[in-house]
């Protein structure tokens, strides 16, 4: 039944079958949380052999005591493991705390604060400075972002990844456009993995900002649901060759391949902004905490192991992103009032609802006891231009609790989309 | 022999005899390392049960998942014993990451692109913004303060603590001194600990800016040498009832206490500073590492448990400041050409020397072998007025290491001074 080609007598009918189902939703006094890509407590168990490591063995390979103070690039063995993962030169990558947020502000402060290599003046000195936000998009960067008075410009992100011709345009032209977000593999929320093209245009586009930096968050960079995940595009070496070598700044974390806030984050970039930014944060902090990098490299062992250890979380998430895509066709597809996200990887499901739905839908969830991220939450300034999309983050609940909590979605979703038919037919 | 009261044969007698004595300093081909207060291997030692902690118990009391996201504050039982250790209720502390300059580092950012909730605008945009900093004091607060363009002043320390008319009087005719530093326990590198006048006096002082602040880096408060720590002043009580309630921002940390590098931070101050800390902070990560800290409370148990850790530490290292009280006295009390302090707590030895000759002391001393912190550094700007005071940090090396450093040190300091009296004799 498609809703959009319903006489107002039908639509009727199905809107109040609708309410009825709703409000037997609400009776059923459900508490589920959807919001945030949290990993399971199952997840959690395939790293529980971190707990007791290091044990006795708290000297690295090299010798090194990781109980001391020193070195704050990291552990090179663990710089190495991820070297390989995220494809840059062990060199090019730092190891350090729990959070690759951090090192995402840390980066941008020491610019408005200092100014990178190749700014004239810090940014604050700057006047207005604005980053570039494909959307939809992770919320955290766009709070980090707004938070530290950095304008927002949305660009709509495609198939393969961020609409270059309009950031083309944009970075040419601007300025003060001194940044850009990515999530190149498996992005927040829309699971887009970016094309090579893509990339490579984004790398060698020639921006008006000489110190114009895009954050290349490879936050999913081996969180796949397939059999292999794509390899990450070389953007160090990409950008290098397009004579833009200091434009990326990789980042990636272990959050959610071992423990979400007990991982280790990672920062890979040119050698003069690994230089950079080595400057600024030795007034901070003296180094990372070796014991959890040593904990890592003993529970990984190498690239091969990381992927090992993905494989069995994969075991764990691709029958909940199954069964979300299968509720979702079983219950919308005929009504052609939503479409929605099969990914091949990462954390969430974006769903697109009927334009202008998207908060109701929310509030009616919240109402029946299924709380999703808030709507807008994936644009700039948290304001979705059409009110239509919804982040879901199937990862954290049982298979069972999802059943429920997805379904309670669909009806949500048909019954503020036949309101909505409904409210524009008369 | 008092070098200086003595005439020119006999002072170049001596000063003869010490340079052959350096010539077999120089001929030994040392290589030892008193610059940085490092704890020993022996120390991380005490706390190696960390290493396989927390096994299989990673439920917090409360049931807390700490595998997972979530609890920007840290954990509750371990606020609680640190609340203890410092002498603040636990709801105005929170556990943080492993370095405390890293909060440090946070505050002052948040302040300069924010402001706090006293500014009336972000510090940034309001000129010059200057630090009281009490000198000799801790290098790595200065070269915080230096990284961020805040102009330092220096006021002296006095054996009760800095001198706070001096602090008073400035503090209330120049609305540009935000903040200033103060390790009130075991001050680094003097080993003063603030008495309850000056702390009562600093927390009361009218200010000319309203959003005055003084970080309380209380890094030292249970590294006793003696037998018992002096209880820490109930600083936000203190500032509360002076109608100062924002005043102080709390640090410490268990970097020296545990591991150094994979240990816990702590920031305690007012509600209305925490919230304000949350707000900003939020923005950059999701939490700390939680793991870490049910690893602490595990292994301390209670603030007791604690202070009975920090009576193992303090068996290894009061035979260390003994013996370099021992040596110093032997050989430089009776040539009235240096003094140096007797710590009952912290991590250094303060060593003045004649005017003119704390340089050529280091010099000399890193010829020989003998890695020193570099003169000037527990000034601001690196620039010790005097050019008198060298930091001693005798924690890291073996005994037997430490006896011929400190004696190689107390070579180059006799050395110096019968050269530099020589000179001024001509």
């Amino acid at each position: 039944m498609n809703y959009q080609s319903m006489g107002s007598e039908s639509l009727t009918q199905v809107r109040d079958e609708l309410a009825d189902a709703y409000q037997q939703l609400l009776a059923a006094g459900l508490s589920l949380d959807i919001t945030r890509g949290k990993p399971s407590p199952e997840q959690l168990d395939l790293s529980n052999d971190l707990l007791s490591l290091p044990g006795e063995h708290y000297l690295d390979s090299r010798g090194t005591d990781t109980r001391n103070y020193g070195g704050d690039l990291g552990l090179p063995d663990l710089r190495a493991i991820f070297a390989e993962i995220v494809n840059v030169a062990t060199d090019n990558i730092i190891a350090a705390g729990n959070a690759s947020l951090e090192l995402m502000h840390d980066a941008t402060i020491f610019s408005l604060l200092h100014g990178t290599p190749d700014s004239l003046d810090p940014w604050a000195h700057q006047g207005t400075i604005k980053f570039l936000c494909p959307a939809p998009g992770y919320d955290r960067h766009f709070a980090l972002t707004e938070s530290l008075g950095i304008e927002m410009i949305t660009v709509p992100m495609l198939p393969n990844g961020p609409d270059v011709d309009a950031c083309a345009e944009l970075v040419a032209s601007d300025p003060a456009i001194k940044g850009m977000w990515a999530v190149p593999t498996y992005s927040n929320p829309t699971g887009v993995t970016f094309d090579l093209d893509v990339t490579t245009r984004l790398m060698s586009m020639p921006a008006a900002a000489p110190d114009f930096r895009i954050y290349w968050d490879n936050a999913y960079v081996v969180h796949t649901l397939v059999d292999e995940a794509p390899t990450p595009h070389p953007v160090l070496e990409i950008a290098a060759k397009a004579g833009h070598p200091n434009r990326p700044y990789v980042f990636a974390s272990t959050s959610k391949i071992t423990f979400a806030g007990a991982g280790v984050s990672f920062f890979a970039s040119s050698t003069e902004n690994i230089d950079w930014y080595r400057r600024h944060s030795s007034v901070k902090w003296i180094g990372p905490d070796k014991v959890n990098h040593l904990r890592h490299v003993q529970f990984f062992g190498d690239a091969e192991g990381v992927r090992a250890h993905m494989a069995r979380h994969r075991e764990l998430l691709a029958p909940k992103f199954r069964l979300v895509n299968e509720i979702f066709t079983d219950r919308l597809a005929d009504s052609k009032v939503a479409s929605w996200t099969d990914p091949e990887g990462g954390y969430f499901v974006s769903l697109d609802v009927i334009d202008g739905t998207a908060k109701r839908v929310v509030e009616l969830a919240k109402q029946a006891g299924i709380a999703l991220t808030a709507a807008g939450s994936t644009f700039p300034y948290l304001r979705d231009p059409y009110d239509r999309n919804i982040r879901i983050a199937p990862t954290m609940p049982s298979i069972d609790e999802l059943r429920v909590a997805i379904d309670g979605v669909a009806t949500c979703v048909l019954l503020a989309a036949a309101d909505k038919l409904l409210a524009a037919q008369k």
